[in-house]
């Protein structure tokens, strides 16, 4: 690696600044705004209790999440997706992954038959906006557990919660992989790749693309390494913003 | 009017604490974070040079909103209008109205072609939503227009807007008519108004409605005028965000 | 006020030619078509025994309409919307208006599990289109509930009309309060307001819009004068048709 | 054939009361109200000058047709297409059925760079809907094409009409083939047949259909002559509408 | 008729070879890959065991089909329906044709209350791709009933065939009557017709349309007598593959 | 690992049987009809000289990708996504994949200003229809690039293709990482991935899904290396193909 600092002073195994603030709405049963630099996604979460018909009588729950941005959250504004009358594969593919993401630290049998739904919308995007909705969602998540046992609609005993997760970018500009693009950096990137690491340090996902420059083996070693290092700083605010 | 306090301890023509966070998005030309209690809307004004095609040669401008809601800004959480694939007949009725409310203040011609589109999103809601979108976007607006002739993309001494604009419900609980109704108030409203007002203290949309009761020529007297009250405070506000 | 007459010869608070051929469809519960000078909307009331599903079991109805034009019935062709996917924001919100104001003379309680649809299509448009809607929907409504009561589906002390509702726009054209505008005062208009007023003279929607000129307190007071005013002839006109 | 009467007293090739009300429409360019017995459909003709961009600068016009019924034309109401947000397969195979019926008497050469849009909208559906649309469009277009000519739109010499065109449906019930029919007949018919042909006899479609059982040739021969028979009838019904 | 051979070598009263790869799915529970030339369809039957909600307790069944071209099964390509957002005109006529088609030799009472689904995606197309869907149709109809048997859903001594069905297309040429047009010849054609014919040679549709020119009925007849032709060749095939 | 054969008597680093059919359509520029095992992918390469105005007049090419499945391609039928009337999330995901990974060995230099899309429709799906079709996709496209330079829209001496590239699944499967999933595999694994690799052993995507359990950094080396193994023997599979 090279040893110039990058456009906001950050080392390359560096994360931006990280806040976040629990609770953030009066109304949801859990919730989050989290800001990764000057991204920021809102993160709510919503207990139902029962599961989709489909899945009735199986004495298993259901964690789905949706993921937006809005229009002037960008630098230059898009059309709303309700007004085009689509959700866009962007969209889709992002919100699909936020599900996979969470539902993977969840124990189905323990939730039992209720539903949460995550929604994260991007208030201001400056790149990792998918990253920062994986990790806000988290917390929110844990709120609306607790809100489900304290109303009894989780059985006392049980533990939904198998682990916690987070996710951060990594990417490869010039030659010199680092940690936690933002999104001058994002579009320069050739390789850009999203992690999602549990607590505990495994991996849920990994999706690193190459549009720009096929990468290798090495080149992929390197990106897993820097990941798994910004996920034991993630964790930590999370730990931090759930005991407070 | 009987002297009895409202359910949050106002009386019948107090407002709702407003607060309005000037300059939230760093991506947006103007923006403001509104609040009236619990309320949130978040107004972000997007300034393009050119108009779209069909006003093109006119030597005109043109303004436009767009309003909607998070799904868990309510207190059970609704479907993306994006994910059922339209635009539902409430949202599209309070955009129209938030458009023709902040045209009424700008000169087409001074503002010469250009067009501002404003978003409001709702963030969380408690009723009044609609008004408080108005009120934020025109903040939004002075300053994506002072941000336009920075750039000269509008002529030094053209001066396009007219006035300000702000807007309040008020309506008629159990006989009682009352300002800025709180979620709990509008459900239980006979009579439910929302009155657009300009600085200069003139109707830009009076939109009263009685599901429950239809109402007389006097009660309607006393709701503008408890609104037209409600607004000079509210033009305050906005001047004192736009002066700081 | 100015004492020259209108363009087709009217005085200021003068209605065009207003004709209502009651029973016009073969196939509904309660019809009629409608014209308000060149305007005819065809209007019909569907009555179904039984509420959605989401109503049952509560001993109350409901009243509902839907509001469109013909792609021709206006002076260049519009596109269908049906065509293009989508209904727009102009007629959601008509159909919104249309339903609220019939609702509010109606007592759901009265009316029993029974859901009654107003279809309002305009044949021919030349101003006024929505208040002529609600106009005509009243006569088909009330020809829907008697059907009703006929199949004993209503109670037959039941008294679901709480009293009669008409509609009419007024607007001020160069200074001057007008009542009834055709389509080419509509569209100079500087303020255009809708009316809903029952048969007792009361308020149900007060719909008033200056996108040109802001509007004071005395003019506001001029407009609902004419307006109430033109109600009560609206109101004889209906009283004789359904008398017919 | 069987000598019983059908269940409205007309013989088996007898056509139901055809009415023609040419000029319905003080807003299209041509337009006609046809009634076949208690089927009521609004067909308008919008001219415009110019085509489509694929067609521009070929020296050719385009003639093209948009059905649909209103909600409750029928007996039990249907939902709106645009509510649905599609328009059903039925619509759009009856749009395309009367666009090509009226381009085959067309001479689009002639036409010069021009489009006309027939809508036919259906205001009473008692069976024949497609059929008495065909019938009414064409006098609608034969007006509009007048109107054309007037406006210097079409050259004075060109004649872009090259016959008439009307169309009506005959079938086959209870082994007996019959003319016309009413919907009470049409849903007991085993097989039932549209067809549309021109002033001068010749065939423009023949689309026969079998649901319930299929027919022979000799079956096929006899309704192809009742509806040649019924033809002439509707042909002259047409001339003396726009001769009126 | 005179007597040049078609572009490809055919006579006038010649169909194209014809295969039907039989049992081509291994996942439907009846299926063939049709050919017509280089016209190629995939047709697959989906036997379900049960009738939409609708339809239940009247022990009839259903049988209904979806057309649908690849996109680049025609010489440019076309946009997806699927992307679009919708159906086209076209498509649905088409599904709704080879659906009647199907259900014409299919006794609903001997089916039961099961429902059998037919799907013909042209993967390939070079004319008469709705003739030969129905064709194949019929051979994939046939294994999903002998299927539904054999899990006994089907009664064993009910017989749901009551005969089978063909489908081919047949047209005028500058004058001359021709069996079964492939694309080129397709697009020259003045009147183009598509005759479904059962086994026993009865007529379940004439679909006859002429854009380019009227036909007479001597024309008319000619047409019949060439598809009957064709039809008997057809259900040979069709036996042919049944028994293989 | 443990030795015993998979359900298909296949060992751990073993791929289904591979067939590529080049040229399968007499329509498309390019084409391939792919298996693996029972999976069936027809794979077209659409070419068109120009690209979308948007990219216009930078001397760039565009290369895009469309996936979709039949309905009756899987055990159980699906809707098809133009009858929805939009396009699930699954199928945006993929399509989006197949684009990125044929964009990464296409030098849009090279390219010149074509565009060249491709359809890759799932006929018969048994697991992993994403990864045929972009083994599949690759052949077609070079396919279609070969008929551009024979056009001479490509530049003689331009080498748009600066690599090849395949795909293919892995997974854990009770601990065992397994190369090339089946259906019946692939639902019962806890880590699934898939992996792009060029043809000099690049990763082009690596997306590697945990919802069963996470897993750890030796897990992903393994089935990094089962990876790329699989894509030797596909690229061979493609080479003999594009010679054939």
């Amino acid at each position: 690696m090279n040893d110039t600092r990058r456009i906001d002073g950050r080392t390359n195994d560096e994360l931006r600044p990280v806040t976040i603030e629990r609770g953030w709405s009066d109304q949801a049963e859990g919730s989050a705004l989290i800001s990764y630099g000057r991204t920021k996604v809102l993160c709510t979460a919503s207990f139902t209790n029962g599961v989709p018909r489909w899945m009735s009588g199986k004495g298993k729950g259901w964690v789905t999440a949706e993921y937006s941005m809005l229009p002037r959250s960008t630098n230059s504004r898009m059309d709303r997706e309700s007004v085009k009358g689509k959700v866009g594969g962007r969209t889709h593919e992002i919100s699909r992954l936020v599900g996979r993401s969470l539902r993977a630290v969840v124990d189905m049998k323990a939730l039992g038959e209720n539903t949460i739904v995550l929604d994260c919308d991007v208030l201001q995007a400056d790149g990792g906006t998918r990253t920062a909705a994986i990790t806000g969602a988290y917390v929110a998540l844990a709120d609306a557990l607790a809100w489900g046992r304290e109303k009894k609609f989780i059985a006392q005993k049980a533990q939904p919660l198998t682990d916690s997760v987070s996710a951060v970018s990594v990417g490869i500009i010039n030659g010199v992989p680092m940690l936690d693009l933002a999104y001058t950096e994002d579009v320069r990137a050739d390789t850009d790749m999203n992690v999602v690491v549990t607590g505990r340090g495994k991996f849920v996902e990994v999706q690193g693309t190459a549009e720009a420059a096929p990468f290798d083996r090495s080149e992929l070693d390197t990106l897993l390494d820097l990941a798994l290092g910004g996920a034991i700083t993630l964790t930590d605010f999370q730990n931090r913003a759930l005991e407070g």
